[in-house]
């Protein structure tokens, strides 16, 4: 017999890869934080000895879920802003508020708190874009999760950098503080097509060819900005991208809600990834992103829940139900994206546009152990005819019980064990209040 | 000092009426089943003795959920079959289903499952359309929960009635039982203006009108429907409805996603309700319902699940959060539908279309003590802005720890008083395996 750290029998194993597939009564066998064993149950009681064994008789386990567009310090603003006009809400609450209260504590306490709140709910990997990154890239390290944290970049200056040179060299150091770290992995972040100019757009794509990085940006976010991109330029915004070099394989273009036939056929073609944020797209009645004739493009479409200002929620279970859902309505197609879809997007999707496929993503031997359990067993999951259909459909994330990153147990019985849920909390309870109080001024 | 059964402070009690508005540290007052009171909790103190007193320091007290379209004891379909083209989940799956497995225990066990699920997420009172309308009622007047029950109506035979005679004999048989029922209402449930023929329609306006009760039907479900009506009666669905006295204040008209503004202009001025289920017409692809122009035309809109085979679940927290999203995308306005306004329309709303708004719906002096308790206490609820906007865009129906429905004690500590959740569980896990194992076959 082989002896092993782990070994967690599941009622259902969702592998992710391949798609639409489970094992019912296998046991997954961990070691050194990697998998290196999917087998049936009872062959591995033959087989291997494990430290821990684990029996999850009414849970199904899959990869850990990957958020792959936040803006995890904006959690301090969750609902100050509510139904309101889009710039309205950014001129008076979200501008002012950002203003007047980002600083390196704002956005470890804002990343702390939204840190606390993806792995509760099952995601073990976030792709973020915001000011202050070291503070958000120290914080996922030291709570072992993994992360792709952006190196922003934006042509106004704020309190994180005056230009952009500043920018890129404070990112250039975060991207060789972490050059070689396991769960870190750094990104460019240009914020918007809009806010970043032709010369320091040009420099990104330059040198995330030389670091061999990916480009995080929100592209074609709103009918606005397509317009305003045509009169400027005389180009829509993803053509501009294309001129100056930076739609291919290291794109990840987030929101895309109004996209026309060529946009499609270029981001084909040229093998850039979406960032679907369905929730956030409607909240702000951003567009409806048409996802299915994305993926019927071939275009590999990841998800993300956006910052909680927008949202108001990091929950990858809720925005995977509503990304199916809406699909369908948006394509008058009822078969359009199903569950299992859904669950690549929130999965190995966003592992891809990352780079970070041959880690995570997906429950394969080699790759990283991130797992997530997700107890099935209750009375609202019964009964139960499709585990995938009902985790995307029927299944809240407080069902999820367990979660491992790269083997370390950082969810146990539906408990940190990192984090101290008590002073986070106390913590944001009292961020609410000081930015409340100057919100009302406003 | 005033002796009554209870008195329960809260940090936040929402009325719903007035709209937008809550109370901080107050307590209500209830006796006999009865809101007697809703005061500073200092004062409370003062007026009354009560024999259970309840300190629900970081809960919102909300009224009772009001599901107002259902089909209950479609539960044991949940997820039966997903992610198809509308008429093959009917023709070759829903439908045989239903023709194999519908019985009066069928709509017992599917019944209780879903009338467990809906009270643990905060729903007091459900508006149903099933066959063996008796035993679903039977179950809601024997676990205290409130409904309306549709005595259903359709122009082909089934195991419940042969045809339009007894289907109506039937109705009213259960509508004389429950006569008198403080909890258990009656509606007339003809299923649709495409399965219900002229003649039984107009019976179903004279015997509505005679016993003063609701008219509860799908209408303007698909663009099919409205097709093939124009091709057919050479009206529209409503205009046809009119046309045989149907529409008026007695009428639900469920789904209404294909609208034009005649249709909205003839709602409005006849005061017939709308019931929106977005979840159900984005899954089956059925259209956007105009939610926000029906809003400002002062048509009162209600909110349902639907079935769970077209949902998956009877979440009315996810409903309000998937009505108030959805709403401002399809307005193209990030104002449209704010959040209080989906909370009326899951209370209020329900209340007045199904004609007990004198009874439930808002925490009013005098109205019947149909409460939720919601725990915002938790790490993902922080900060608190406005606990409205918290309750619908970040709270997922696991944060409902009590429910009470005229004052019984129905859900305490997030558990069901009335049932037995296991037997509940092993019950339909049993169906969903005989189910299954037959679907297979088709």
């Amino acid at each position: 017999m082989q002896h092993i750290d782990t070994l967690i029998h599941a009622r259902w194993i969702i592998p992710v890869v391949p798609e639409h597939s489970w094992h019912e009564d296998h046991a997954l066998a961990v070691h050194d934080g990697t998998i290196i064993d999917l087998l049936p149950a009872a062959e591995a009681a033959r087989k291997y000895r494990a430290d821990v064994s684990l029996h999850l008789e009414h849970h199904a386990l899959i990869p850990g879920l990957i958020n792959t567009h936040t803006h995890v310090a904006m959690s301090l603003f969750r609902g100050l802003a509510d139904d309101l006009p889009l710039m309205e809400w950014l001129n008076h609450h979200i501008w002012p508020a950002e203003r007047r209260w980002v600083s390196p504590d704002f956005v470890h306490d804002g990343s702390r708190l939204a840190l606390a709140e993806m792995l509760r709910g099952g995601t073990t990997c976030f792709n973020d874009m915001y000011f202050f990154p070291d503070e958000t890239a120290r914080l996922a390290a030291e709570n072992h999760m993994r992360a792709s944290i952006g190196m922003i970049l934006i042509d106004f200056p704020t309190v994180w950098a005056a230009d952009a040179d500043e920018y890129i060299r404070k990112g250039l150091k975060l991207h060789d503080d972490y050059r070689n770290h396991p769960l870190i992995k750094t990104t460019f972040a240009p914020h918007a097509p809009y806010t970043v100019s032709d010369a320091p757009l040009q420099r990104v794509a330059t040198l995330a060819e030389e670091l061999d990085v990916p480009i995080h940006m929100h592209v074609h976010e709103t009918a606005d900005e397509v317009a305003a991109s045509v009169e400027q330029h005389i180009m829509r915004p993803l053509q501009r991208l294309d001129t100056l070099g930076l739609v291919s394989p290291r794109l990840l273009a987030v929101h895309m809600t109004q996209l026309d036939d060529d946009d499609i056929e270029l981001m084909a073609r040229l093998g850039g990834h979406v960032v679907h944020c369905p929730e956030s797209n409607l909240k702000l009645a951003s567009g409806f992103c048409p996802l299915d004739r994305l993926l019927k493009a071939g275009i590999n479409v990841a998800l993300g829940t956006d910052g909680a200002a927008s949202n108001n929620d990091l929950d990858m279970f809720g925005e995977m139900r509503s990304a199916a859902l809406l699909a369908k309505a948006v394509a008058g197609d009822a078969s359009a994206v199903p569950a299992a879809t859904a669950l690549s997007m929130a999965t190995i999707n966003g592992a891809r546009a990352l780079g970070i496929d041959a880690e995570t993503g997906s429950l394969e031997i080699g790759k990283s152990a991130d797992l997530v359990a997700v107890d099935l067993g209750g009375l609202d999951s019964q009964p139960l005819y499709n585990p995938i259909s009902q985790l995307v459909y029927a299944t809240g994330r407080d069902k999820v019980s367990d979660v491992w990153i790269a083997g370390k147990h950082v969810v146990k019985d539906a408990t940190l064990t990192t984090m101290d849920e008590n002073m986070i909390r106390h913590k944001a309870v009292a961020w609410g209040e000081k930015i409340r109080a100057a919100d009302e001024q406003q």
